[in-house]
């Protein structure tokens, strides 16, 4: 299967997969609690005051920062549009009247705030009027716009009910008067990507080509010469050279987007606007497009991602440095520059299957991202170092709550890129207990996973025509299951040297009711060395089971976890469940651990320590600190 | 030799000792380049004019920080004092008339600035007057008292001239008057330790006990309940909570002097504390104090201090974090603080010889606290990490240029840490060619010492008393030769397992004109292992030749330093002289290299990569950055 350039894979609608097991369980954790926290919480930030024209304008609550001359309380309305958008899918798993009609009534407010020509914005309507459209650099406004998009599209998937998506279609149609090259006209684009994958969204559930043809504006003009940022400011008396982020490389806005080879600047920003690109890039069979993404994934993937999926090591831009710098402990790794990874690569996924991307998108999705969540969906990472000495937890609440609604959509929404649809195949991504309701070529077909994958390696897909019908599926065999993975098909076996492409199975043919395939992915316990340029890794290894970066935490192993020293054989470990942690798989691997007694009298000598043999019990990264408190550690000193 | 608890020993007057060799080199850097560079650049500051009463006030020139409530400028007269005390020791060495011009014309700037009373401060008379002695927390009022009386002392007993010495007796009588329990006395103390080993000094200079009384009530004092700091506070009308530091914690005042017994807060404070701590426990004959200084000297030195002498890993209180938290690439380890290092160790050399405490003067001494200067003494490090990405290097001038007249200071004085003085005993700390004139049990005597120290072990001691005399010499025998040092006599060997008390060999005699020690000093490669409770230094390893600690270069080396595997013997290497370091001692060691060839495909591989032969060049660490910029590592990895 070599990518056929007029293939068009979308993502299934979120409600065209219904989920068990793993997920299943994740999910219900987000319809039991977090999508209810969401709301309560962007309520006590003042969210819903700020929006209800009924009451007064809650005025500048969080107060404006001098240094980028912005608040966070600028992209409160993109709090409550990824808020609402998790409620969105979460109704449809479970219904709840409450939380709908509190969904509906954010509506409703929404929609008697909207102006007359269609601009709908909490910020710039109530607290800073006059100001609309002056500061697109910094102040968020059309990211603001493309967050209650999505919810927009989620909502009317999840519950049929237009009233939002047409509120938004409205706006859309007021920016295109708004932003072009004409007359009276701004030529320009948001500090913060957002809006351009959204409006694909908005396009691709409307069938409005109008919607398209402006994120491809906002894709094509970022970057380009004159400045926009420049000129903007100098239109509004400020100097661009005051810029808090000195370069434009913080927005990837330092280049016109296909001459960019360099991923650089804010992390999620990058992975909105890479998304943005890749939708475009498949909508518009865009090779020019396609060719800049490519560069930048490697650029990402092999210099600057963390082996947990994670990106953006640094706080001071919430974002990239330098190539192969990974600090471990100081780690920003924010959970929405994970989350947006995911995004990026599953939209990466729009012109045809390939694993190079989709081995990623689960990397991301498992460690990175996942991680931000706690079990019952109550506290919240931001940032997710890989080591911990034990001040590191999740939180209530931030200040810029960007990551507790952003994670919990794409937990609520993680069906959606499992599978994948073009005109005659089926791509399955992801694997996880599932049943998928597509039409493809014209007749529904049911995809049934029954798997207790990532826990387990066995997955048996049942497929289930309306009625027989020729069409394609397309399995993904990770890369780290390419040796040992075996697949059948109603009991025969299928060479996958021959019908593996770009990592995916093809299995094209007349499926019929009843026809079955089995895949086996061994789950072997996994080292994962760091290139020797990852200052921070050499001398260290990860462990990795299935998609699943493994740690240590001192609940388990006590406080010294850097003492541990993981022998290069891997034979001698055992998995068990864990009930306190859902019945996650722990492993428990027999090592060598640095014997720190007698080193009382001075800090430094002239032999090494003793080691003497030990144990550790290893538990998936995604559930740390879900216990006691304490100290972690993914990357454990390695046998040389 | 047990310590005498009535010993005293004291260092002895700069001018006291010449130093060539390797020091010599040093000093003649200060005397050539930096003595004028800090009188140049703290003009240019407006320094001068902040004191000169024939111009305006400069006004507040370094804006107040909101936070603590206070500007670096508040301690213009601290950078001025030791500058002035850095000029004082240039002058002895290199007489030079245009630079104590310069200083005497200082010194008649604050004789006109000073006040009837005795009162001298740039700050609160001319920028803030009226606000005197009204926030002692954070002003740093007595800190630049302190600075100002260290010059005064330097400035008479390199010049003989009395005029400051006179100015700050002054202030310091009406220091007593101001601070006490009486009646309209402020019962209080610095937030900034430094006047207390600055009093001790005036004392011992003046021989006026109330100066030492002084001292002892500053540090009697402090942390004391109920607390002065709290009651200062409220009457400024300020709220104590409000504080920045949070607890007091940050400047030692958390607790009274005697119950501290961990290392805790800002490193330079906590330093000058506990050498002001000591110099009183060895005036009174303080036990209570020692014992006290015993504890804290322990939880620094094996929990908390870097292999270079460098203390204080965190940039936010410029100072301690948690025990064994040594970051390596982030070490703030500020220059000052490892000065502050070598001032406290030399202080508690006071009650006796003894290497615990010596051994780590000269450790921090040769690291931490050079590797501020550069070679051509024109530039300075504040921070000192173990590990650089090639962005540090040394810098003109500093907001808060608090380092460069500091190690300025101490290399220009650093002959009076060489050697101390007790009734009947000269204790020999450190070794470099140098001569020594001293007064022992009333004789004159001079020491002469002939050796290529550090670079070679081989130290050669002429004793020359004026008449025969009986006395001791003290010599060090560092930990790190114990085994292998060996010490001869007029020709005869002396069993160092008799003669070794306290890590000192101690030889009392009737001393002769033309007597000669002969010491020899193993300098083997060393390896240094840190305690596997370092997380940051696990699996890795330092080297060290005598006192120096080694580093390799990214100019001798490449960039990938970290790919450097050090084997576990270090049998194979070899020395050699480096002619752009002014023949500094190199060493060459062959080991092994991680090959990052063959990682471009991904980052994460499960086979960790092949070893290849290799060799390295490795510097002294205090040398680095003094040639081509680039990456620099101390800790490399070692062989398992």
């Amino acid at each position: 299967m070599t990518t056929d350039n007029k293939s068009q894979f979308r993502p299934v609608a979120v409600p065209d997969v219904q989920l068990a097991g793993f997920w299943g369980k994740w999910q219900d954790a987000v319809c039991d609690s977090t999508a209810e926290i969401l709301l309560d919480r962007c309520e006590k930030a003042g969210m819903i005051q700020a929006i209800d024209v009924n009451q007064p304008s809650p005025g500048v609550v969080i107060p404006i920062d001098e240094k980028w001359t912005g608040s966070t309380q600028m992209f409160w309305d993109s709090d409550l549009g990824k808020s609402i958008e998790t409620i969105a899918y979460s109704l449809y798993r479970k219904p709840n009247a409450e939380l709908e009609a509190r969904a509906d009534a954010i509506i409703d407010m929404y929609e008697k705030l909207q102006q007359e020509d269609g601009y709908v914005n909490a910020w710039f309507q109530r607290v800073q009027p006059g100001k609309r459209w002056t500061n697109l650099r910094d102040h968020h406004e059309l990211y603001c716009a493309g967050h209650l998009m999505e919810a927009a599209v989620a909502y009317f998937q999840a519950t049929g009910k237009r009233k939002l998506l047409d509120i938004m279609c409205r706006y859309a149609d007021h920016m295109i008067t708004v932003f072009g090259h004409g007359e009276g006209q701004i030529p320009g684009y948001c500090g913060h990507q957002e809006v351009e994958l959204a409006l694909v969204k908005l396009a691709r559930v409307t069938g409005e080509k109008k919607y398209l043809d402006l994120a491809k504006f906002f894709v094509d003009e970022r970057g380009r010469e004159p400045h926009f940022f420049t000129a903007e400011a100098l239109r509004g008396g400020r100097d661009p050279k005051e810029y808090v982020h000195k370069t434009y490389e913080y927005s990837q806005a330092h280049q016109p987007v296909r001459e960019q080879n360099k991923v650089v600047g804010h992390a999620v920003r990058a992975m909105y606007q890479y998304s943005g690109m890749a939708d475009i890039a498949t909508e518009y069979h865009d090779d020019s497009l396609t060719s800049a993404l490519e560069t930048l994934w490697d650029d990402l993937t092999i210099k600057q991602m963390y082996v947990t999926g994670g990106i953006g090591p640094a706080a001071i831009n919430e974002g990239f440095t330098d190539y192969y710098d990974l600090p471990n402990d100081t780690a920003y790794a924010e959970t929405c520059a994970s989350v947006g990874l995911v995004f990026w690569a599953s939209r990466m996924l729009g012109r045809g299957p390939n694993r190079r991307y989709a081995d990623i998108m689960e990397q991301a999705l498992y460690n990175g991202a996942l991680t931000g969540l706690a079990r019952d969906g109550k506290t919240f990472f931001y940032d997710n170092p890989l080591e911990s000495t034990g001040k590191h937890h999740r939180w209530v609440w931030h200040r810029c709550p960007c990551c507790p609604p952003n994670i919990a959509r794409l937990v609520a929404s993680v069906g959606s890129y499992m599978y994948a649809v073009a005109d005659n195949e089926i791509a399955v991504h992801l694997y996880g207990e599932s049943r998928l309701k597509a039409t493809i070529a014209g007749a529904s077909v049911t995809l049934t996973q029954h798997t207790n994958y990532p826990w387990h390696g066995d997955i048996r897909v049942n497929v289930d025509p309306e009625n027989s019908s020729q069409f394609a599926i397309a399995l993904r065999i990770p890369e780290w299951a390419a040796e040992g993975a075996s697949l059948h098909l109603n009991g025969s076996t299928i060479d996958l040297t021959a019908a593996v492409v770009d990592g995916y199975a093809r299995i094209a043919r007349t499926w019929q009711k009843g026809d079955v395939i089995e895949l086996k992915l061994p789950l072997e316990l996994r080292p994962q060395y760091a290139s020797p340029k990852v200052r921070q890794d050499v001398g260290r290894v990860a462990l990795a089971r299935g998609p699943l970066i493994y740690c240590v935490e001192e609940t388990d192993n006590g406080s010294d976890l850097n003492a541990f020293v993981v022998p290069k054989s891997l034979s001698s470990h055992r998995t068990k469940t864990v009930e306190s942690l859902d019945d996650a798989i722990a492993v428990e691997l027999d090592l060598t651990k640095e014997d720190a007694s007698g080193w009382n009298g001075s800090l430094y000598h002239t032999r090494p320590a003793e080691q003497v043999p030990a144990k550790v019990t290893l538990i998936p990264y995604h559930l740390w600190d879900n216990r006691e408190p304490g100290n972690m550690l993914v990357w454990l000193q390695s046998e040389k």
